[in-house]
C-alpha cells in the first residue's frame, strides 16, 4: 500500500477561496429560488442512481462537489427555502443565521459543560434570557430564578425530557433508578402533535395511558373533558402526571386554553407543558399575547425559532420553571466529566437538560438574529406573514366553491373545496405537481382538508396571490 | 408604535460580502489557534456580565456582531480545534464539513420523510452504505438488505434508540403500547459510557436492572462475567434484553471481544449493540479491522465522524442489522404525515429511526469530506494520530517519574506521575492552566489518571512534543 500525503483538514487561503465559490452558489440558489418547483419531482431511487457505489479512494476537487450539488442535489430537494412553500410548518433559514451555524462549525466547540466552553453555556442562557422578556414569558423561565432556557434539536425533544421531568417528579425520584413501576397517565387533546405520541411510547409509560382530550369547534382542549378525565383516571387508582397543551396545533393552530387548563394541573398536581412550536414566535407581538396567557401556570414551556423566528433548524427554546426537575431527572456525572466548576454549582451543565451528551453551539444562531434584525424587524416580519394569511382567508371566504375549515388565528388557513376528500386530494396533487407550490393537507372532523401555512421568509403578496390563483384556477377544472 | 419596515432575511449581495469577511475571520482564527490558551480561563459569569441584558430593538451592524466575536466569545471559549487540545475525544472540524454545514443551512431542507426532500434521504442511505465498504463492515448493515443506517446527532441517542428497538423486541412488541412492565436487564462493562446509564434511566428500565460487568487487567469487558450475569439473571426470572459492548472506551480506549460477547448474545437471544463511538473511524485501516472482528454478530452498531473522522459535530453513524426492529420502536404516522411515496413502502421515512420528527441535511458534511480527502487521505491522518500517540507513550514510558496505566491501543495514552492522586491532579492543573495544552483525566483501578488524546485536525509532532516537555516539565515542579 503507497502511503498517501496526510490532508490538510483547513487551510485557510484555500477556504476563503472555496467560501467565495460558495456565497455565489447560495446567493444563485436563492435567486433562482422562484421559479424552482417546490416539491421535488423525482421518483424513489433517483439520487443513489446519480451517486457511485464507493467513495472515492483520492480527493476530488471542489468544484466537481459543487457541480453535483446542481445535478444531483437541487433537483431532488423540496425547496423549503422557496417563496411558494405553504405546506406544514416553516423551517425559517436567514442570512445571518447562516453565517452564525459556519462559526459554530469553524469554532466546533462541544458545549456538554460549562467547563468545555464557557462562552457556549453562557450565550444561551442569555439569548434564552432575552427570549423570555422579549415574548413576555412567565418571569419564573428567567435563569436568574429557580427556571431557565436550554436549546433543544426540536420540539420533539422537548417534550420528551419534559415528560422524563414529570415521570421522575411522580414516581417520587425512583423510576431512573428502580424502572418506571407503571401508574402514570398522560394527557394531551386529540390534536396534539404526534411526538407526544413517542415521548409517551420512548417513556415507557404507553400510548394506552396517554388520554386524548376532546376539542371543541374550533379544534382547541376541552378543559372540561380533561378534568373528567384526570378525575376517573385518580377514582381508578392511577396517578395524573402530565398534561401537554398546546399553543398553536400543527393540524390547524388550534390555542388550547391555557388558564383552565393550568388551573385544573395545579389543583391536582400535574406537571402542565406547553408546546408552541411555530407560534411561540408570535409571543413577540404584544396583539397576540393573549394567546399566551395563562401560560404562567406551566411547568415547561417549548417553542421553535427554527419555524418562524429566521433561525435555522435545529433551534428550539425548552423552558422550564424549575431547572432541578429537569436535571434531575437528566443528570448522570461520570469520572471523565468532573471539574471544579461543576462540582462548585456556579455554573449550568447543559448536559444535564438533554438527551444527548454533545452540543453544538446554537445559541450563535440566535444570537445573530436577534442583533442582525433587531426585535422590530422581526415583529414586522411576523406581522406580514399573519395578514397575508388573512389575504388568503378573505380570498377562501369569497369564494363560494370553497369553505373554512378553522379559524384563522395566525398565519395558517384550513379550507377545503367543497366537495368530496378525493376531489380535495386531487386538487392538491393538481397544485403540487404544478411545482408552483407546495401546501400539505390534515384531517379535520374526519375530512381532508388543505392547509396553507404562511411564513417563509421570502414569502410576500405576489406569492400568496399566485398561489391562490393557481388553486382557483385547478378548482375550475376539477369537475371538467 | 411605528411600523418597522419589513427585513429581507436574505440578501444574496449582502450575504455574499458578509460571507467573505466572515472567512477572513475564521481563516484568521485559525491562524491564530495553536497560540490561544486551549482551556478558557474566564471566571463563571464573565460572558454574560459582558452581554446586554435584553435584545436589542433595532438591528445591529454586521461588524459589531463580528467584533463581538473576538471581544466576547473567543477568549471564553475553550478551543476544541487547537492543535493542542488533547483532552476528552477529539471534535473534529475541517473545510469540507464547514462548506457542507453552511449548505445545509442555506438550503434549509427537512428530511424527516423522504417526500421532504428526497434528497435528504437518499444522500444519507448512499454515504452510510460507502462507509460500510470503507470501513469492512457487516453487509447485514447495508441498505440494500434488511439493514440500514442513519445519522444520530450523538452516540447517546443512538444507544437509546437501540435499547427502544430492544425493550419493544423484548417485550413482544407491546411495551410502546401498554407501557413497560418491567423485567428487563441491560449490561455493560464498569467502563461503558454514561449515554448507557441516561438510555437505561429515559426507558424507564431503572440504573439497577443495568449490570455492570467486570473488566480485565486492560479495562475490556469479561465475557465469563458477563455470561455468568445473564444467566443469573434468567434463573432470577428476569429476561436479558441489552448488551453494549464498547470498542475504545472513554476512559482508556478498552476493547470488549465482540467474539465472546456476540456468541454469548446470540445463543441468549439478547441485543448487541456495539459502540465505538471514537475508535469507530479505525476501521478505515486494515491493520486495525481486528478490533472489529465479531461486529458482524451485532444487532446495531454507532460511530461518530464527528469525533475522528473530520466531520463537525453532529454526526453519528448508527446501523442496525434488521430495519423494521428499529422503526417499530419509534414509529408514529399521523394524518399530516401520510403520502404515497411512504405508503407504497418505495422509500425510507428516517424520522422513524430517531427520536425527533425534525432532521436536518447532515449527509452532505459526509460527502464532502469523503470526496474531498478521499478515503486516503482519511486514512492518512488517521495513522498519523496513531504514530503520534504512539510517540507519546514511548516518551512516558521512558520517563521513570511516569507510568503508562492501560494499553495505547490506537491514539489515547493514559498515564499518571508516580504519586499520589494529588499530585496527578496538581501536575494536571498546572498543564492546564499554562493554556498551552488541555489534558483531561479519568480514573482507572481507583486512581487519577490523565489522558492524552491525539486527534485533532491539525495537531502534529511539534505539538504532541511540545506537550509532553510541559508535562515533564511541570512534573519536575511537582516535589519543588
Amino acid at each position: 500500500m503507497i502511503d498517501s500525503p496526510v490532508p490538510t483538514p483547513f487551510d485557510p487561503d484555500c477556504f476563503q477561496q472555496e467560501l467565495a465559490s460558495l456565497g455565489a452558489w447560495i446567493a444563485d440558489y436563492y435567486r433562482r429560488l422562484p421559479e424552482l418547483p417546490v416539491l421535488s419531482q423525482v421518483a424513489p431511487g433517483a439520487v443513489r442512481a446519480a451517486l457511485p457505489d464507493t467513495a472515492p479512494e483520492t480527493p476530488e476537487p471542489f468544484a466537481a462537489v459543487l457541480a453535483d450539488l446542481d445535478r444531483i442535489v437541487v433537483p431532488a430537494l423540496t425547496h423549503w427555502q422557496s417563496p411558494n412553500f405553504f405546506a406544514y410548518f416553516p423551517a425559517n433559514a436567514s442570512a445571518p443565521s447562516m453565517e452564525a451555524e459556519l462559526v459554530s462549525a469553524a469554532l466546533g466547540v462541544q458545549g456538554m459543560l460549562w467547563l468545555t466552553s464557557p462562552a457556549c453555556t453562557e450565550l444561551e442562557t442569555q439569548v434564552l434570557d432575552w427570549l423570555v422578556h422579549a415574548c413576555g414569558l412567565p418571569a419564573a423561565f428567567l435563569s436568574a430564578g429557580a427556571g431557565g432556557g436550554v436549546l433543544q434539536d426540536s420540539a420533539s425533544s422537548a417534550v420528551l425530557c419534559a415528560l422524563l421531568a414529570a415521570r421522575e417528579h411522580a414516581s417520587g425520584g425512583d423510576s431512573n433508578e428502580h424502572g418506571y413501576r407503571g401508574g402514570l397517565t398522560v394527557y394531551g387533546s386529540s390534536q396534539a402533535h404526534s411526538s407526544l405520541d413517542k415521548a409517551v411510547m420512548i417513556a415507557g409509560i404507553g400510548r394506552r395511558q396517554l388520554r386524548k382530550i376532546a376539542v371543541d369547534a374550533g379544534f382547541a382542549l376541552d378543559p372540561a373533558d380533561l378534568l373528567a378525565r384526570i378525575n376517573a383516571d385518580r377514582a381508578a387508582g392511577l396517578t395524573p402526571a402530565f398534561v401537554c397543551a398546546t399553543v398553536g396545533t400543527t393540524s390547524s393552530l388550534a390555542c388550547d386554553p391555557l388558564p383552565e387548563i393550568g388551573r385544573i394541573c395545579r389543583e391536582a398536581g400535574v406537571w402542565l407543558h406547553v408546546d408552541a412550536a411555530m407560534a411561540g414566535s408570535a409571543a413577540l407581538l404584544p396583539e397576540h399575547r393573549a394567546l399566551f396567557a395563562g401560560l404562567e401556570l406551566a411547568d415547561s414551556y417549548c417553542f421553535n425559532p427554527h419555524k418562524w423566528l429566521l433561525t435555522n433548524f435545529d433551534c428550539s427554546c425548552l423552558y422550564v420553571a424549575r431547572r432541578d426537575e429537569l436535571t434531575s431527572a437528566l443528570s448522570i456525572s461520570p469520572a471523565y466529566l468532573r471539574n471544579d466548576a461543576t462540582a462548585a454549582g456556579a455554573v449550568l451543565d447543559y448536559r444535564d437538560w438533554q438527551i444527548p451528551l454533545g452540543r453544538r453551539f446554537r445559541a450563535l444562531k440566535l444570537w445573530f438574529v436577534l442583533r442582525r434584525f433587531g426585535l422590530a424587524g422581526l415583529r414586522a416580519l411576523l406581522r406580514r406573514h399573519i395578514a397575508l394569511a388573512a389575504d388568503f382567508a378573505g380570498w377562501v371566504a369569497a369564494d363560494e366553491r370553497f369553505e373554512l375549515v378553522a379559524p384563522v388565528t395566525l398565519n395558517l388557513v384550513c379550507f377545503r373545496y367543497r366537495g368530496s376528500d378525493e376531489q380535495n386530494q386531487r386538487l392538491q396533487r393538481l397544485v403540487n405537481d404544478s411545482g408552483r407550490l407546495f401546501m400539505s393537507h390534515t384531517v379535520l372532523n374526519g375530512e381532508h382538508v388543505l392547509r396553507c401555512c404562511i411564513g417563509q421568509g421570502a414569502t410576500d403578496d405576489t406569492h400568496v396571490r399566485a398561489a391562490w390563483q393557481q388553486i382557483a384556477a385547478a378548482a375550475t377544472t376539477l369537475n371538467a
